[in-house]
């Protein structure tokens, strides 16, 4: 009886973290929170179109496949961001600033995947703070320090958590992901999913400070 | 080997009824299945325009938005219907006449929850008939009665089913939920889902009655 | 400690499963992966409108609806395609050339069913190689070869699995579902997942062959 109720509580516990967005962690990186693709390397399979570019791309010239990015796939294959080569960014809006404690890069998993050639392999996650109303998508590289750097293993889990270094525990409400490289394929590189973990920072307790 | 098949035996059972929906239990205010929302107070980050209303609300002026409350969550943060201040009510048509058993009202899960304070907290669910072609949406309170009160706690599962007073069962095909407060916040209260369970009455059977 | 580890084994290889499109199986014919429904029986419920039927229907004439049939249904009553009557078909193309080894049909589950009289019963599944810019979509019999028979079964899991026979182990990149009769519906029947599962015929080794 008493490996009956532990069973159960195991079942329940997995089951409802499952149910939680798989992870059970808070995304700020998520679309429906509020996180958006602010620009991105070439897509791959993008076709230029003179006047009908409107309805491929945003006016920030973001192409309109890449929220998929920020949003879950449900063990789909095919919701992903395809990006050409084997090598390029995304950058992220984050919905509020945080202090940014892990990254998530999640692929297709092996028993559904036509083909796993396309997961991006080495990586390096980064992070700053960027004006809301900043018209100048070009940052300088002075402000973005790096959260971490890392290898997605295609033998491991396919939601793969990396954590940031505690060096880099300094607010940013926007990141960067560069792939360098990826598990093969010769023509891109498809992102399922980035999810960004941290907490806000608590406002200032002016009471205490004073006292 | 009877404890690994007892084991067996749970998980694949509580896996079943995740994936039935999540707690496996017939929904007739599911919108895939012919619910679809009537009124509800005013939602909330709603931006009047005057000519370009169309694509904001249709013809009865329901919020494009307002279809999430009967559509599954799926784990995601955001994916609820917002309304404005700490009070306010949602009415919806069922797929059919049933006699209400259960209600479960859902809020987005604790783990992944950016923050929970718009949860609706004291609540009301009421139904009644109403004519299909009834082109006054004013229903009048006569005809309307208390299915069942209750309080969301933010401690517990984030899906609860309350069951409805016995005196209640009575045939409805549309319901209202009344929430007269919400968990904190001062701006808006976020419906995730509203899903309403019971039993279409049976056919009369008119062979047993003649004998 | 020993059944506890064995209990928890259990549990994250059911949920991997469950979180990998439930069956953790590749599907050919999954529209995400590159599937698309080539023909169909007459749909039900379909409007018809003389110039408006062209958001119903493609220039292929195939429904919109018809893709939910190569969609995932997430536990959902409502997400299917549904046919006139209790006899039809429907063809889809694979997203690739394949030689099959299993077709699964999906139903609703029915703890969450409104009425499972929809669910189709006697099936048979075909498959051929058909030219990618065939513009003529009426095949000859003499290519179409029977992958598998089954009977959709009410009492057994609501996606169910069944063998190809070997002797049809040839390559295909178009399967045909016929069913021949549901589970009582007068007026319709519904398909809500069909996948086609298999492997890719691997590249001739040359050099091999040459040796
Ligand atoms: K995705
Ligand atoms: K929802
Ligand atoms: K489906």
């Amino acid at each position: 009886d008493e490996i009956k109720a532990f069973a159960r509580e195991i079942v329940e516990r997995e089951i409802e973290r499952h149910a939680a967005d798989g992870l059970g962690m808070v995304d700020y990186a998520l679309a429906s929170g509020g996180g958006r693709v602010l620009r991105h390397s070439e897509p791959y399979g993008f076709v230029k179109v003179a006047a009908g570019g409107v309805w491929l791309m945003n006016r920030n010239r973001v192409s309109n496949e890449a929220e998929k990015m920020i949003r879950p796939s449900f063990g789909e294959p095919g919701q992903c961001f395809a990006l050409k080569g084997g090598s390029g960014f995304v950058e992220i809006r984050l919905r509020t600033a945080i202090v940014p404690e892990a990254v998530t890069l999640e692929h297709v998993a092996k028993s559904v995947a036509y083909d796993r050639s396309s997961a991006p392999k080495h990586c390096r996650v980064s992070g700053w703070m960027q004006g809301q109303d900043s018209t100048d998508l070009e940052i300088s590289n002075a402000k973005m320090f790096l959260l971490t750097e890392f290898t997605y293993d295609l033998e491991k889990s396919n939601a793969q958590t990396f954590k940031v270094e505690p060096a880099a525990f300094n607010l940013v409400n926007t990141v960067r992901l560069d792939f360098t490289s990826n598990h093969g394929s010769a023509t891109h590189t498809c992102i399922y999913r980035l999810r960004v973990h941290g907490h806000e920072p608590s406002p200032v307790p002016a009471m205490e400070i004073l006292i």
